[in-house]
C-alpha cells in the first residue's frame, strides 16, 4: 500500500478503549493511522455507574480523561458524536465534524435503554447509564430528601424509588440505594419508615439466568434493606407521578430509575445494518457478515452462546475479550494474515449489592458476601489493570479489603 | 403566689434562647415553672444560613438540638408550632398539643419572608431561611447543574441564578454562590461562562443603610466574580420560568432566590396585637403596650432608633439584647422589683461576600476584606459564647484565622 490505511474506532466504551490501547502493541507506527472518536473526552466505567447514581461513590471515580489511557502520539482522537456510518463510500458521518474515512472500522457505539414500548420511559424516568445520567440521579434522589421538609403537606411519592427492571443494574442500584438510605434519612431529618423502595420485574424472576440460591440471597438482604420486589409484573406505563403495573396498581414516585436492559446503539439501525434490537449478529472473526472491513463488537454485537442456544448477555467482559481479539485481526488483516475467531471465556459474574455485600458465581463456585464482594472489587480492578497496566490500577482502583 | 408562675417563651431563634438561657441564672427553681416552645427540636443560626444554602457550609455547622444548650432539668420543653396567642385567658393554642397556660408571656416569634405584595413569589421561589429552606436551595442548584448536560437542548436559565434583594441575605448569599461557582462548574464539567447570576433590588442603592464606600467595594467584588446587578428595579413578578421585572424585561430562570427581607411572624396578627408588617411597637421596657405579662422581642418587635427617627432593622444582635433585658424584667415582676428599660447598644456590622471577603462598620471604622472576615466569625463565634459558653463556642464556632 502507498499510503498508511485509516483505522477508525468508533467509542470509547470497554470496547472500544482496549481496541485502542491493544491496537497499538499489535501494530507499529509505520503500519496505520489509527484515529478514535468518542462523545465525550473520558472514558466511563458503565458497569460502576450504579454507585454514583445512588451517591456511593464519587462520579470521578468511574471515569478517566481519555488523554490518560491512550497514547496521543500514536492515536488521534476527535470527540464528536456519530450519526451514520456509511457503508458503500468507508465514511463516517459525524454531528459536529466533517466524515472521516476508514480503511477500517471497529464499532465499538454501546447501548442505549430498551423501553419495550412501554409509554413515558424517556419523558418520565431516569434511564441515562452514563457520568451525565448518573450524577442527574443522585442530585435528584438528594432533591426530594431536601424538598419533603418543605411542603405544606409533604407527599410520600418524594420518599418512594421505584426501579424497574431486576436484572443487574436494578439490582446493583437499589443494592447501593438501599444502603445509601439511612445516611440520607438522618441528613434530612426523615423517619426512614417513610422510605419506600420498589424493584419492579416483568419477568418470573428477579437476576434472570443467575443461580437461584444466590437470587434468594439477594432478594432476603435487600428486602431486609426495606425493598419491596414486584416480580412477574409488567410496568404498562411510566407517567409523570409514578408508574402504572399490568394489575392496574398505580404506585406513586417522584423518582423513576429505568434499569429494564439495553439495545444496541441506534447508528447501527440507522446504517441499515441488520440486526436484532440494535445487535449485529457477527460473523465469527467479529466482522460484519458482507463487510470484510468493518468489526463490531460490544453491545451492538450478538455472539450466540451455542451451548445455551441463545445470545450472550452483552456484557463488559465480553467486549474486553472482543477488543482483543479484534486488535489481533486488524493486525491480520493489515499485514494479509489469518484472521482469528472469538471464543468467549466467561470467568464469572459478580453483581454487588451496596455496602460490603455480594453475591456472584466464579466458575461452579457459588459466592455470597463479603468474599463474593472482594471478588467484585478484584473484576473491577482487573480492568483498569488490562485498561492502563498497574498505574490506573492504583490511581483508579478499589480496595477489596 | 401560692404556686409558682408560669413563664412561657415562644420560640428558639436567638431571641428565645438566649432568654431560656439567661433566666435560669435569674430565677431560681422555685421562682417560676419555664417552658420553651419550638416547632424544631433545634436551634439553628438564621443569620449563617447563606453558607449551606449555596452549599459553603455543612448545614448541621448551622444548628445544635436544644437539649445541648438548655438544662432540661430548669425548663420544660414543647416541639410544636404556635397557632395564636390568646391574651384574654392568658394562653397560647399549638398545633399539636392542648393550650399552655401562662403567667409571664415572651413572644420571640421571628420572621416570614416579605414578598411586598409580589405574585408568585411563595409558589416560586425558595424563600425559606431555615434549616429545610436552606439544605432544598442547595440540592436545587446542584440538581441545575446535574440536569444541564442531560437535556437534549440545554437551557441556559437552568444555570440562571436570580437573587431577589440587595439586603443583607441577598448579598451574602450571592457571595457564598459566587464563590462556589467555580467549583459547581469543575464537579459538572459546565463551562464558567454558561452560569450568569444576577441580584435584583427595588431600592436606589443595595445593601441600604450601609456605607456608600463599602457598598462599591462590595459590587466590585462581586461583579468580578461574575455577578450582575440590577439596582432600583423592582420585580412585579415571579413566575415559574423566571421573573418579570418593572420595566418588562423577562429573565428566564430555575433558581429564584427571594431575600427581600422580612416581616414579623403572622402569630401576631392572628393574635390581634396592634402591630406594623407583624412587629409589634413595644414599651421601653419590652412589653407589648396594654399587656403587663407579655414581652415581645427579635423579628416580632419593633424598636424606634430615636436619633434616626426609623425603626431598628431586625437583627441578630438587637434580638440577642433584647433577651438579656427580658430575662431581667421578668426576674423583676416576679419579685416585685423595677423593671428596666431596653437600649440597643450597636457593636457594629459586618456583612461576609463569600470565601475570606466580607465588608463592615465596627464602632466609626469601617473594615474591608480580612479584617472584616475575621470580624464576621469573631460575632458568630461570640454569639455561640453568649448561648453555651467555650463549650459550645469550641463545638460549633468558625476558625477566623
Amino acid at each position: 500500500m502507498a499510503t498508511k490505511p485509516n483505522v477508525l474506532i468508533l467509542g470509547a466504551g470497554y470496547g472500544g478503549m482496549v481496541t485502542a490501547t491493544k491496537i497499538t502493541k499489535q501494530l507499529g507506527h509505520n503500519d496505520a493511522n489509527v484515529t478514535l472518536v468518542s462523545k465525550h473526552n473520558y472514558h466511563y466505567q458503565t458497569t460502576w455507574l450504579h454507585e454514583p447514581a445512588a451517591g456511593t461513590l464519587h462520579h470521578d471515580r468511574t471515569r478517566m480523561p481519555i488523554d490518560n489511557v491512550i497514547d496521543r502520539n500514536k492515536i488521534n482522537f476527535i470527540q464528536d458524536e456519530v450519526v451514520k456510518i456509511n457503508k458503500e463510500d468507508n465514511t463516517v458521518s459525524l454531528k459536529e465534524n466533517e466524515d472521516v474515512e476508514y480503511d477500517y472500522l471497529v464499532t465499538a457505539l454501546g447501548a442505549v435503554p430498551e423501553t419495550f414500548g412501554v409509554p413515558g420511559v424517556f419523558e418520565h424516568s431516569f434511564n441515562k447509564w452514563t457520568v451525565n445520567g448518573a450524577r442527574e440521579m443522585k442530585e435528584h434522589i438528594e432533591y426530594m430528601f431536601a424538598r419533603y421538609h418543605n411542603e405544606e403537606d409533604p407527599k410520600d411519592d418524594l420518599l418512594t424509588f421505584i426501579v424497574a427492571g431486576a436484572g443487574f443494574t436494578g439490582i446493583e442500584f437499589i443494592g447501593e440505594l438501599s444502603e445509601r438510605v439511612p445516611d440520607l434519612c438522618k441528613e434530612y431529618d426523615i423517619p426512614k419508615n417513610k422510605v419506600k423502595m420498589y424493584v419492579i420485574e416483568a419477568a418470573p424472576t428477579a437476576l434472570p439466568g443467575f443461580d437461584p440460591e444466590l437470587v434468594e440471597y439477594a432478594m432476603n438482604l435487600l428486602e431486609n434493606r426495606g425493598v419491596e420486589f414486584k416480580i412477574n409484573m409488567p410496568i404498562s406505563e411510566v407517567k409523570e407521578d409514578g408508574v402504572v403495573l399490568k394489575d392496574g396498581e398505580e404506585i406513586k414516585s417522584a423518582t423513576v430509575v429505568w434499569a429494564t436492559g439495553v439495545r444496541g446503539n441506534p447508528v447501527i439501525e440507522e446504517s441499515g445494518f441488520e440486526n436484532m434490537r440494535g445487535r449485529v449478529k457477527v460473523d465469527p472473526d467479529l466482522r460484519a457478515p458482507g463487510h470484510d472491513n468493518i468489526f463490531i463488537i460490544g453491545d451492538c454485537s450478538l455472539v450466540i452462546n451455542e451451548e445455551a442456544d441463545r445470545p450472550y448477555p452483552p456484557t463488559a467482559q465480553i467486549a474486553m475479550q472482543q477488543a482483543e481479539t479484534v486488535a489481533k485481526n486488524l493486525r491480520a488483516l493489515i499485514k494479509g494474515e489469518q484472521l482469528s475467531e472469538f471464543t468467549p471465556d466467561i470467568k464469572g459474574t459478580v453483581a454487588s449489592l451496596g455496602g460490603k455485600e455480594a453475591i456472584g458465581v466464579v466458575g461452579n463456585k457459588k459466592l455470597f458476601g463479603t468474599s463474593a464482594n472482594f471478588m467484585k472489587k478484584m473484576i473491577d480492578n482487573r480492568y483498569l489493570w488490562i485498561l492502563g497496566g498497574i498505574g490506573l490500577t492504583l490511581k483508579k482502583g478499589k480496595n477489596p479489603f
